[in-house]
């Protein structure tokens, strides 16, 4: 039973890890190519596609701000069903006004011409700098060669994982085969994100496919619930993008399907995969920090305090730094809105407890940096007020996070 | 009638700057000594002191998790009086428990005792990294010491405010004449405060000194007006402390006073000062970014869109590396709950407009580097909504922010 997920009062599903990513799932085919919108001439176009339109849901930026695909996908996805979902890097195609959305359309339009389904069924993501046209010319022109190019090997999903990078320096793909007495299907995913990376839906892009039989409302309510418990609970700098989507196409061939519950479970777990991948791989980061906070009177208040620590400069420096400041931890759950007892709370770096009754304890300095080496760093604050916990994953704060974002269009 | 500041109404007071600080204010003396708090030996004691109780008022931070001096001050200034303000660096008495406490309380006894006056006069600020235990024998062994060099001139103001430098570089010290029509008074002030500076009162100590005859209502009132406009929108890092407070000590033994609303004048143009004084010694900053939000429905509405600008590290690190990225100005204020039409937004650098109509226009790039070179930048968002507007100032994220913040403990 490794690897199994308890869901309450139904029997535990099997999640199996599989290889690949979007086109582990059987119907779904995948490309990515390079269209000429990145100056490096790297591969910036991808796409994903079913064999005719299926079950589609999304979830998307809350930014008032938002781009044209996310515009775009928003009308398209309104009835609950897709074909395809192209996504491009080197533009974000946000803050282009009415060329922006005029080009997002005709993109739609070219998948469906050259797939052979209405533009509605095309889904859009777009990422790159915020502002910079997206040219026109060689993106539509390009699109064709990407429908061609389709293929449903675990090859194909790789290079359409590749074609979405930007600042992320490793491909981000997941899959998953889910099992329980009803029957088994597969969920497989891909991502991108690296900065700009917030809770409550990262700044990223992700597609998932699964042969599921899940639509329509069940479909979106199961993927909003998978991206609360994993996208939304991993911070790489606590900004909001203007592009952020997570879009699931699900084919419903599965001979015999698991549970809903079940299914729910193999979103999870791919999300999880996709957003801990994100968080490693965070811009300049050398920590993927674990911080779990329990003790709390409720989860909600649990996961505010931890977004509180997660979303603060000065403990994610510290961090970098090897420090066990503590007393920053303390402050930034202080200055969020959430009511605790400060004399009750205690802090472990690791298994090494740093304070305990709100006031620091007699600790080895040298357990304490082990504990915060670069790697895996786990942080425990217990509020002592109740049962509840929630976790959420953060990357340090370092230099190179500097550079990165000081350096990104210039 | 250089320097005037209007005050709706009445004649506007004709503010003159003064050299010195606290002591400027007459009747005020002050003392800044080593009590061997500080690894390195420095100052770290400072004290400020009337020659008997007067007239005065607190602002402290808000963070759920606060200081014993926080905690004793509350209590000391409760009565609307005091006698001094005993100030040091070298540890924030915070997260330090019931010991931590009675040392504090212990140090105001001890101030009293050297001056002649109650307890209850004597208000603290503390400074230093949180959690560590503040050294009790040492910290107290100097209070006698420093009410012995208590002195009226400009040398012991200086040596006051130098005395709670932690990782400031300079000292920060301002003062005024305010003259209207009925008299003039004077406001002195000193203040700290480089790092965790967050917007609504940064991580800041301050004393303000003045011989207005405002007390009681009229004083708390009077402080408050003045941070909210001048500390209360400053920010280095978003980060919210466990020490911050602003203190002022009014003798009113101006023999003319000016009207009360020239006081405020006059409190706010020290504030006012010194605010800019510690985001230009920002930790790490090379910019001082002067960030004013315009043509906005209400004010409260520019500021919440100027706060989530001056929040975002994107925006921060981009201006660190000279970047004109409007677009990562528009993500931040679009993820702020201020509503606005991003299509009516205009932003500029200096005097290039680098967006307007909420996309990009030509732009001379070697103008716009210009304008964002290190020293002081300006940047505005014409929000196209309406006739309100307010001014926030930031510094920028560097490398040298992060190194002084992974290695402070440490």
């Amino acid at each position: 039973m490794s690897g199994a997920v308890g869901t309450g009062a139904a029997p535990a599903p099997v999640l199996e890890p599989l290889a690949g990513g979007v086109t582990t799932t059987p119907g779904i085919r995948a490309a990515g190519i390079a269209a000429g919108l990145k100056p490096s001439g790297k591969p910036d176009l991808a796409l994903v596609a079913a064999e005719e339109p299926v079950a589609a849901a999304a979830v998307q930026t809350r930014n008032q701000v938002f781009a044209a695909p996310v515009a775009v996908t928003r009308r398209h996805v309104a009835d609950g069903r897709a074909r395809a979902v192209l996504l491009n890097a080197g533009s974000a195609n946000a803050c282009t006004g009415e060329e922006g959305l005029r080009t997002a359309e005709d993109s739609a339009a070219a998948v469906a011409a050259a797939l052979g389904c209405a533009a509605d069924d095309v889904l859009l993501c777009s990422t790159g700098v915020i502002g910079v046209p997206i040219p026109r010319e060689p993106f539509l022109a390009a699109i064709p060669r990407a429908v061609a190019a389709l293929r449903d090997d675990a090859a194909a999903g790789d290079a359409a994982a590749r074609a979405i990078m930007t600042t992320d320096t490793v491909p981000k793909k997941a899959a998953v085969r889910v099992s329980d007495a009803s029957g088994s299907c597969v969920v497989g995913g891909m991502a991108k994100g690296a900065g700009m990376l917030a809770p409550e839906l990262a700044t990223m892009l992700c597609v998932l496919t699964t042969d599921a039989p899940l639509a329509g409302a069940a479909l979106q309510q199961a993927l909003q619930q998978a991206c609360a418990t994993t996208f939304g609970r991993i911070s790489v700098d606590g900004c909001m993008s203007t592009n952020d989507a997570v879009i699931v196409l699900a084919t419903g061939t599965a001979a015999q399907p698991p549970s809903p519950a079940s299914v729910q479970a193999g979103l999870e777990a791919v999300c999880a995969r996709l957003a801990e991948a994100m968080v490693r791989d965070g811009e300049g980061a050398s920590r993927l920090v674990r911080l779990r906070v329990c003790g709390a009177r409720s989860e909600d208040d649990a996961l505010g305090l931890a977004r509180a620590v997660a979303d603060s400069v000065l403990v994610r420096t510290a961090i970098a730094g090897g420090d066990p400041n503590w007393g920053r931890i303390l402050a930034a759950m202080g200055a969020s809105p959430v009511r605790f007892d400060p004399s009750r709370v205690a802090v472990r770096v690791g298994d090494v407890t740093v304070c305990r009754g709100g006031v620091v304890v007699p600790f080895d300095p040298a357990a304490a940096a082990a504990a915060l080496a670069p790697g895996d760093v786990d942080v425990t604050v217990d509020v002592g007020a109740g049962d509840a916990e929630a976790t959420m994953l953060f990357s340090d704060l370092t230099h190179e996070y500097v550079t990165i974002n000081a350096e990104y269009t210039t």
